[in-house]
């Protein structure tokens, strides 16, 4: 299981930023995201393309960060501009085959209690860029590009076409991933 | 040489993300981004991370998408999620060995004509996400990983680090990536 941690939120300024995060987790291979704040408007988008787009991601808003971290058994993995590098970390994680990841990944400043409760600060690159970008790397890399092969079964499934849209809905079926 | 073209960049809106667009292009390999409409904020914040770290890093607003297009002497892709398999764009774009590439993201729905102006509509997976983690995708793959290994030589540096932060303030030195 992969589980993302967003620290920092703020409802008004992050609500784009913080989605992006949560649906680039979503479809990179994570299980669930915890947001420290309530936010009811991103449960619900969230929510909402799981019923249209297929899978069983989870989404919980208003969680204690320590107490996830302090309760969390297997890896904890920080994304930061200042950590090591994402190739190293990752075949760190690879050699000890953990069965829980969970991926903390900040908003604005993250305390500095957090890097000391990471077993890896993990950097994708050391030039300032942006959460969402680091998120997805970090997955791609972490399961391989299991993504590109992953197929969620929602009533709406898009075929890859070079031009123009094909778009399949599946009438009356359920959203399961089964 | 790498550009970016920001479709349908609303200032009040979008102003994060299309920020957090442009410092993905600067880290992952691009050597400009053209924003549709105005925004000296952008430009201001991009140029700041030139001077601090480093590289040359073009940013120009207020821009006629068309008129880059009709100009532009090299490939075109739009990132999109209805497009083809990312692996199977970026082979076919190897093969050409393309001098410039013209990388179009859009922001919320993109007009259909620029379905036709690009050579390959590409998806990085057909589920929703963030154009901000497509285009971290792409750069990836299409330069091959080489962000790993690029320096900017900024005055400020950060050097990868598995606890804590290490920075080095390089003074007197000045911002060029010669």
């Amino acid at each position: 299981m992969i589980a993302v941690l967003r620290l920092g939120h703020r409802p008004f300024r992050d609500k784009r930023i913080t989605t992006h995060v949560a649906l680039v987790a979503r479809t990179f291979g994570a299980d669930e995201i915890y947001i420290d704040t309530k936010d009811e408007s991103i449960e619900k988008n969230i929510t909402s393309i799981n019923h249209r787009f297929g899978g069983k991601f989870k989404v919980q808003t208003d969680v204690k960060p320590r107490s996830i971290i302090k309760s969390w058994k297997g890896a904890i993995v920080h994304l930061t501009m200042y950590g090591a590098p994402l190739q190293t970390a990752i075949d760190a994680l690879h050699e000890k085959k953990h069965q829980n990841l969970l991926i903390i990944v900040g908003a604005d400043k993250v305390p500095a209690e957090y890097y000391t409760y990471a077993d890896w600060n993990v950097s994708i690159g050391n030039q300032p860029h942006s959460e969402v970008a680091a998120l997805a790397l970090f997955l791609d890399r972490y399961t391989n590009k299991s993504w590109e092969h992953k197929k969620l079964h929602g009533p709406i499934e898009i075929i890859p076409s070079q031009q123009g849209k094909n778009v399949i809905i599946h009438e009356g079926e359920d959203d399961t991933d089964a």
